[in-house]
């Protein structure tokens, strides 16, 4: 139909398909090989000078740009699609993942809503959601960038059903009195970032104490919320965490919703990666009750292995999201037909008008794989999780720090006898820092009880238990490199 | 270092090779021959009806997966990489986008933060991003998914900055009084949806109204501010728009910038699109003046033609974002060394703790193309917008119904004489369904005024002046069809 090309296609397409065709054998070839090379490097100061330059005015060769893919972003990567990275709670992709991705950019699909396939696409990873997680008719939700948005848009839907939707014009500040949220004293901070973010403030999040397993203490919880009845505020929402981010551990969760529904709270359940052990028969009973929330985060870019960033927010009534969302000015009003129909549209379920098609890359990693294999891989990390807790608890020269109920494992390296907590610190940060450094492994930090805690999250399928077992030697013998007992 | 194959990993790397292979063909090919197929069909029964299938248990063939991609999903596209797509102000991508696509799959990197040589690749962009403004040192943001997230982060800064962070803790509902913000009437629906989002609430923006030119009129907007001051309430916020979403119209910039600075207004800028004109010699007068805002909201994925999602906050001071989102639990804790420095984290910038690499496929295209060549695409369609207008004005049964201010023309097919508004709208209605359903062009519709409007946005970088010309003779064609006089 056009005669005179643009200036952004390609002058020759065949030149195209040899440029993408090579950077299709660096994007394997990297993968295949990373195991090979050590889980982490520091970034070299040329490769961070060479990213200090000026803003380009011309272009520039696709061989020359893949070249500084490879030569400087891919070879200091962050490691986690390496088997012996277990920072944090990273997932660790597929390389699968290449095929959805070019996919995607060449529909280049904004899913803000109107009619086109991709919007059926999302719709069933939608629908998928709901069986897999038992939810009811009515029930549905959207693909978002992770469990933080997932937490703002599910807090937002729970304060328009709570509080009536003239609150979207009038604000927090009208309300009669401050909403109050409990969640355990371990839960994630995205729970109180989310308040932050929504006006009601991080002071309205209440830590409930947990017990010596890290989960919820519901003694605790009822109390609590006697208390603020007492002093006139609003309990508003209970948070279950099915998996802190610190041990693993999962709240009780079907406690929790019998507690929410006598006290006519909102439930939800932040199941950022522990939710989707729902896949495995063998882990499925630990996350039991979980399908009693109103609203449940989670993320597919965790232990699904989808490429970052993807999450979900699942709702028990997806009209609530509606009712805290929707807006539609006359540019982008509602059609019976044509483009603008494939009503409702998904920014009425959410704070964005253009999406991209991250349910693309969703729903090929659960089309390709299954739901039985990605449910097996999970079972499979919670056995390595229990063979590492065992190597550890059988070396004297380490102490484990919490019990182990999914995929995370916290311990140290005993300090010297009579050592100061200062110094026992110190010594496990030492080792963190060179496990890292001398890219053997790559676990992260936290702080259990004021101590230091070296934890290592096993949601890495490539992860084998001759790379945990080498962990547990590399940690030892730094130790007493470093000069412990 | 490992022995046993991850249950995820391909059971041969040379078969993945051919699958990749195979789905790298098809993406090209669908982009190579788009143009040739009409711009938009309606989604087949046969086609919503494939993706009501259930849950899947167990895998599938990468080949299957392809075939259902080519004939179910590209086959029936949202249309905007078409020469002839107008709808909105959608994006059209690049073919080139491919291969950032599956590099950044291959990485599968999480920018929240770390120390890794991605990490320096977003820096480099945001850096790109404070030089084409003219943005000072000290000066920094963000990349995001869009511009409705972007003005949420602008706005919760201009918050911290403002009261103070203690806000963070307390919520809106502790401010003395209701901050208000002014926008045009003709701003962007994401100001108040950002507003509702940070429990501030819709109905503390001010629409000021506009010229005959659809521009921010300064004397009813300095009578409003004043009327909020006397009435108690706390003047906030100024809006300036960079382009309306309904005509491309511009605020006075500069003029606004003063009476922001006068007044002790944060000041921001929403050009979603219109914002990066500065990149044209040509265009840039247009926009002068926002170099003066507090902080800029836009997007790639529009005028820039990344791949969706991407968008950018750029703030004339950084830390105003660090003093609204940061916070490090425990298990974020800043290192020195190791995998977790690379401080500050990009998590401390805004709502999310995982983030996509998106930086990269904005990198990717600004470096191979460079800023001349991109900024010249916008004046292209510029022009391309003045062919359209003049056409529209010599027509005798077409109506214009806005003045051009960058890439948007909206007008209508004259009504039939002395026919009523409503017979008037449902024909330009009509007219816009069977040029969609047609496959022969895709505006989008707006009401100016109270009239229907045919909107047509150029800023499809595949669009030539032959497609105008057909867009004209199909709009009176139709007209007639339907008709009208």
């Amino acid at each position: 139909m056009t005669t005179d090309r643009s200036p952004l296609e390609p002058a020759d397409w065949d030149t195209l398909r040899r440029d993408a065709a090579a950077a299709l054998e660096a994007a394997i070839s990297h993968l295949e090989h990373r195991g090979a090379r050590p889980v982490w490097r520091p970034v070299p100061e040329t490769v961070k000078a060479a990213f200090r330059e000026p803003a380009p005015r011309g272009g520039a060769d696709p061989a020359a740009l893949l070249a500084r893919f490879t030569g400087e972003i891919a070879a200091y990567d962050l490691g986690n699609t390496h088997p012996r990275f277990y920072g944090w709670v990273h997932g660790a992709g597929t390389p699968e993942a290449v095929i959805p991705a070019m996919l995607e950019a060449a529909l280049n699909a904004n899913l803000g809503g109107r009619e086109h396939a991709a919007v059926y696409v999302e719709r069933q990873v939608i629908a998928w959601c709901r069986e897999i997680f038992g939810f009811p008719e009515g029930a549905g939700g959207l693909v978002v960038s992770g469990t933080s948005m997932a937490t703002v848009l599910a807090m937002k839907a729970a304060l328009a059903r709570r509080f009536g939707a003239a609150i979207r014009d009038e604000g927090v500040a009208a309300l009669p009195a401050r909403p109050i949220a409990y969640a355990s004293a371990e839960a994630h901070s995205c729970i109180a970032k989310a308040f932050d973010l929504l006006g009601l403030g991080r002071a309205a999040v209440r830590r409930v104490p947990v017990d010596a397993a890290f989960r919820m203490d519901t003694a605790a919880l009822r109390a609590l919320i006697a208390e603020d009845r007492a002093a006139g505020r609003l309990p508003f929402v209970l948070v279950g965490t099915a998996g802190t981010v610190n041990q693993g551990a999962i709240d009780p969760l079907d406690e929790l919703a019998g507690i929410a529904a006598a006290e006519g709270l909102w439930y939800h359940v932040d199941g950022a990666f522990g939710a989707l052990a729902v896949l495995s028969p063998d882990l499925a009973p630990r996350v039991a009750g979980i399908e009693g929330a109103d609203s449940l985060a989670f993320d597919f870019h965790k232990w699904l292995h989808v490429t970052y960033d993807a999450g979900f927010i699942l709702m028990r009534d997806e009209s609530a999201l509606r009712a805290a969302f929707s807006e539609r000015p006359d540019y982008l009003a509602a059609a019976e037909r044509g483009l603008a129909a494939g009503n409702p549209w998904f920014t009425e379920y959410g704070p964005e008008l253009s999406r991209g098609f991250r349910a693309l890359k969703v729903w090929y990693q659960l089309r390709r794989f299954g739901l039985d294999a990605l449910g097996a891989a999970m079972a499979g990390n919670c056995r390595l999780a229990c063979h590492l807790a065992a190597r550890v608890d059988a070396h004297p020269a380490l102490e484990r720090l919490a019990p182990v109920a999914l995929d995370i494992v916290c311990f140290r390296a005993l300090p010297p006898a009579g050592g100061a907590q200062d110094a026992a610190d110190a010594l496990n940060e030492a080792i963190v820092i060179a496990l890292q450094e001398r890219g053997l492994a790559a676990p992260s930090t936290t702080r259990l009880g004021g101590r230091l805690a070296i934890r290592v999250n096993l949601s890495n399928h490539r992860t084998t238990e001759a790379d945990l077992d080498a962990l547990v030697d590399d940690t030892a013998r730094l130790a007493a490199e470093f000069g412990a007992g």
